[in-house]
């Protein structure tokens, strides 16, 4: 499900920050630089494991993965899919791992009939179609789920058409002071701006009876390249499919908010399930588009930021177009099929590092999301070489390719939601990919990760520059950079992760298990139009995307290098003292935004400033302690691997303390206090959601109620890493008297 | 000529500084404040003269004048043209003043021939062809001249296509960067950014065999708004013609430089005229552009810059467009009748003040010219009627209404170079107008004329807001602002004026007169895309343009005001205060400059400096003299005419001082040291040119050499400057021992 790197909404995606402090000087690969979370003494022996985790990823296997992965359909609930899953499984047992499908079961609709006409002024019946073409093998398969929106309503509505730019709360406000009113009205939004859950949403709570959706070329088509096939993106019949489930409620099967959708399990009434979209909607193609567009009256857009680039001037209406939309859909439960793989630890069998990437597409999906999930099995692959030379890690490593995430994460959410009691105590880290292109490493999740993706990205090859992933971020910049002033900004530039919103499987195990998670990928150098379209095939993704597989290659390796070093580091390699800081910045945020809602001094986060403090504090304690029993050497630590055992608890469990029971105002879901979907962005964090929703509201209650929630979270976080720190202290200091 | 308010290349615009003082107090109309120049006791016997004048102006008339005037095709050299040269020599008889035609012979070529072709991979013959439309009575009438680039070469080329974005040099850097060469090629560029003479000088300068111009709807057409009919916004087929004469060299006819070309005169050969294109053009609507542009292959353009509003991906080539464009010119020398009307002045008959617009069109020209001619009509019967209840001015009014000047500025250059001699020593300001619109009053010109204007404006009411056209800017402002901080600046906003560069008739009189030139306007609320095309026409204008024609009436009062002011001013109101603040900025962009281009201290305007102190000290001398004399009321000052006489003549001389007899490096003709057009910028103005233009092609001695030649003009301005203050406060002490 995530989105191209054009697709600006997606978060979770790599973010940078300004500091002033130079960049890490080169490192060869491997890096003789201290690793967090080990001794000294052990970097040598780390880094010779290391190369021999880059020596297996395969540009020929990876290539050859894909073909067969993106061959046929295979959307959640076909044979395909299935068919993909019992593959994968196959592979994971050739590469010598424990291997197992988990079958459930999920409300996954398929469109019964859909239909889309213009009724005057011009008359114009909508193709809803996307051809074959003779330079894609595959875009004339059979068997492939027409252009939808999952979860959409069923509906047969007739009316006059309103133009609502992307239909975010901020387009309906200006139409609000142009007094246009969507009541009884079909809107037609351009994607963009936000998750297009959202467009239908704040479509039927203005009113609206039904909700078109197009890619506009401004953004997605000829404005931005060439068109498929002379180019990668989007030509003027692509469409691009997409789950409009409401999940900024919650994620996962509708009928199953909160528990596993196992086969028999306890299922809501349809009529229950509040994710369900409540007026139909459509997407479809600038083609289709343009006829819609072009017959609108009414005033012209208002400013520059509602032009989309079609050969028209843009109007709003309502009408002259009047259009007739009607879908049906066949709302079946069908299966799902995850497929889990395992090597079990050998000192901490019951401390779990997972790493997921789902395996369903929209059609063939040779990018969304079958270039990461290659990327994954050759990293399980390297394992399981390792594994046929005697290697056995410390912590229990699982890997998850899952089903039916573009219906709406629901494979993994429903694992999760199965296992949701032993994942509260075992689950160290949950790692996500997914989509993978050509383009720098980026990562995004919890902050107190952050130095450990750092000396990842240290550790870790970029295909491109040659250079490790940290200096590829810097020479990238210095390329592009124009002036004395560009180039010193790019010099200054620190690798540093954003937050996780929402739009990949790595929703259910932050949010709502609020276990520390890490989403990572390469990318953003190619504009790619082929996103949730029959055209994202295999031919296309060697024609345009990472044409040699080797950012595939040091996906696998850069996932290899961080879940080795999550599997054996002795001390758990967190930073509070990364928390703390990207958390303070988050409050002067609210601060700034208290003031423009709400006036000065009416919101005091001063709880939350007290509890920063103490974090801060903490993991100050934490590093010193740190440094000391690392400093004690590799064989001491090993002796301590017992005693080490409640060390590392306190710290991998210090992301649970960040939840909050209750969850979110209205979502309850939503436990994480730190990181949400935006309510009204969708796919877009939210940090500090529950302040910042309710200041966003002008809720200053709300707002006064959720940061001493949020105060509490991260005290609860700082005692668990002040423990951790003492009690590292303890063993030292008795370490050093015996 | 003049442009519409979208096309930001004209200078001679609208220009506002942002200064701490706030606006003045609003002022009703007629104003009891000072009138500079003025004694106090006159101030309500002016505001008497100067309401009778504001009854006059008429919107019946004005409509009725432009159907009239608008009604026949009237190019220069055609019968339409002659036959409103002919009728408006009637009208300024019937208004009381004496009236002639003077009658100049100027090489005028009509094409002949246009084919424009594109011979593969698609086949596309070009139209050239603007078809009538039902809703404009004017669109298909016979005798309209084709689209066409007036002084294009004749050629006939057949050659790959290159697409040079505006065809600015800029663009050619970007082009070689990509190591495209345009050699041999023909280039398409689009309308915009520059005067669009510029785009075939710099292509034929790169080696360009043939240049095609087009109109992009991002900047002239559906982009900005619904098109003609619809709206007023360029569409499909509409095509701008235009003179692409060399006149950053020199304007007026090609074949006389320097001299007027009245009939007999000596005459250049057709191959010694410099200002003549090299290589053939032709200027086309999107609609033939899009088959051209849409087949072009090579990179797509390098950034967002480069992009139009066209519904395809923007390449740059060279080809696969193979295109064969051919022209032939009809070069006839042909007459052009400057149309000329006078007020002999009762005191000072010698000193003239002189008003001018143009009278041709390149079709029907509704808005461009006629808008201003039929304002400056209405001023002429202003003082008709002023002259009948037996009112005489001081000063000697002269009205002309110009001929040709859409091709090359001609009827007022060949009238300015005839009358040199007496122009030299008589001319005391030339006023332009040309288009008028919908929206603020606005002046740019000699900057000795600042506080004049602000005073007129204060005193010259706008139509939409009721206030006085100094508020009016900051009202506009004020409607626009989104936050306190626009308000705000709004509030702080100054009525100030710009500099002058090309593209009206102001031209001859400033730059090489060196005539103390203003060009007034009313507009910038509208976007039009008429501009030099069949479709600016009396029909377009009345839905969409000055529908009411009160713009016309505010704009007729406004010139007459301020022509009676400047007629009858005991002392005439320069400011050499305002001057040299302003040289100061320039100089001090000059520094700005020098240093990008030429690194610290390499180039010298120390004697820039001192020059300006002196007239600096002079000015304020200037100003409290002139405070004094006019303090010693009007019976005074009456009684002084004959001695203010030469007070008054180096007042106004003191424009002629900032000539340089031996011109701009390379373009003699231009003599003006502080404003002319760029010699790559066309219309826009290079202030201080000879050093700007020196620096930007870092030629660091000529900067210097020109540096001296500025500081002596700024010198010898001062020096008049002080010569009339001493002679005024010699005057003044006179008066007051006798």
């Amino acid at each position: 499900m995530k989105t191209t790197h054009n697709h600006r909404f997606v978060t979770g995606a790599l973010s940078f920050v300004l500091l002033s402090s130079p960049l890490t000087a080169a490192a060869q690969q491997p890096s003789q630089a201290p690793i967090r979370g080990f001794a000294a003494d052990a970097v040598t022996q780390r880094a010779e494991l290391e190369n021999r985790l880059r020596a297996v990823p395969d540009t020929g296997r990876l290539r050859e993965y894909q073909r067969v992965m993106s061959e046929v359909p295979h959307h959640a609930g076909s044979p395909g899919s299935k068919a993909v899953a019992e593959w994968a499984l196959a592979k994971f047992k050739e590469f010598g791992l424990d291997a197992q499908i988990e079958r459930f079961d999920a409300l996954l609709p398929y469109p019964a009939s859909r239909q889309l006409e213009l009724l005057g002024p011009e008359k114009y019946l909508a193709k809803l179609k996307e051809p074959a073409i003779a330079e894609d093998k595959d875009s004339g398969d059979p068997g492939q789920l027409p252009t939808f929106n999952a979860y959409s309503a069923d509906g047969d509505v007739t009316a006059d058409l309103v133009y609502v730019n992307y239909g975010i709360p901020d387009d309906y406000d200006q139409l609000a002071k142009l007094g246009i009113d969507v009541k009884g009205k079909i809107v037609i939004a351009r994607y963009g701006q936000s998750w297009r859950g959202i467009k239908v949403k704040v479509a039927a709570e203005h009113g609206a009876v039904g909700t078109i959706i197009y890619s506009d070329p401004k953004e997605d088509g000829y404005y931005v390249g060439d068109v498929y096939p002379r180019g990668a993106l989007r030509n003027e019949n692509g469409v691009q499919r997409g789950s409009v489930m409401d999940m900024p409620l919650y994620p996962g099967d509708p009928q199953t908010p909160g528990w596993g959708s196992t086969p028999g399990a306890r299922r809501l009434e349809r009529s229950q399930a509040t994710t369900l979209m409540k007026i139909p909607v459509l997407p479809i193609s600038y083609g289709d588009a343009l006829p819609l567009l072009r017959n609108l009256g009414g005033p012209v857009v208002p400013n520059e930021n509602w032009k989309g680039a079609l050969p028209i001037t843009y109007h709003i209406g309502p009408g002259p177009a009047k259009v007739h939309l009607g879908v049906k859909f066949d709302w079946q439960v069908r299966p799902v099929y995850d497929v889990i793989a395992r090597i079990t630890g050998a000192t901490y069998p019951d401390e779990w590092v997972i790493h997921g990437n789902h395996h369903d597409a929209w059609v063939a999906g040779a990018a969304d999301p079958i270039s990461g999930a290659i990327a994954l099995l050759e990293t399980a692959r390297s394992f399981g070489e390792l594994l046929k030379s005697g290697w056995r890690p410390q912590r229990t490593m699982m890997f998850a390719l899952w089903d039916s995430e573009e219906f709406g994460l629901i494979g993994s959410t429903e694992w999760m939601e199965t296992h949701q009691d032993e994942l509260a105590t075992k689950a160290v880290t949950y790692l996500n990919s997914d989509g993978n292109n050509r383009g720098t490493l980026s990562a995004a999740g919890s902050h107190t990760l952050e130095t450990f993706v750092r000396e990842v990205a240290r550790d870790t090859q970029d295909p491109k520059t040659g250079k490790n992933a940290l200096e590829a971020i810097v020479v990238k910049d210095l390329e592009k950079a124009k002036t004395a002033d560009d180039s010193a900004k790019a010099k200054a530039k620190r690798f540093a992760i954003g937050a996780l919103g929402s739009g990949s499987d790595y929703s259910s195990f932050i949010d709502h298990g609020t276990i520390a998670s890490l989403n990572v990928a390469h990318g953003g150098e190619v504009e790619t139009g082929s996103y949730h379209s029959i055209y994202d095939s295999y031919d296309f993704f060697r024609r345009f995307n990472d044409t040699t597989y080797r950012y595939g290659a040091a996906q696998s390796h850069a996932m290899s290098v961080a879940e080795a070093r999550l599997l054996d580091a002795p001390v758990l390699p967190w930073s509070f003292t990364d928390a703390a800081n990207t958390y303070t910045q988050y409050t002067n945020e609210l601060d700034t935004l208290a003031r423009q809602k709400l006036g000065d001094h009416q919101v005091d986060l001063f709880v939350v400033r007290v509890a920063l403090d103490t974090l801060s504090a903490a993991g100050k304690m934490f590093d010193q302690a740190l440094d000391r029993a690392t400093g004690m050497g590799s064989q001491w630590l090993a002796a301590q691997a017992k005693a080490l055992q409640a060390v590392n608890r306190d710290i991998y469990l210090s992301e649970r303390e960040l939840g909050d029971p209750n969850g979110l105002p209205r979502r309850p879901w939503y436990r994480h206090t730190i990181y949400a979907p935006g309510f009204y962005t969708g796919y877009g964090v939210k940090t500090m959601p529950g302040i910042r929703e309710a200041l966003e509201q002008k809720n200053r209650e709300e707002a006064q109620t959720q940061a001493k929630v949020v105060a509490d979270a991260i005290m609860r976080m700082a005692k668990r890493a002040q423990r951790a720190a003492e009690e590292l202290d303890r063993l030292t200091k008795q370490g050093k008297t015996t």
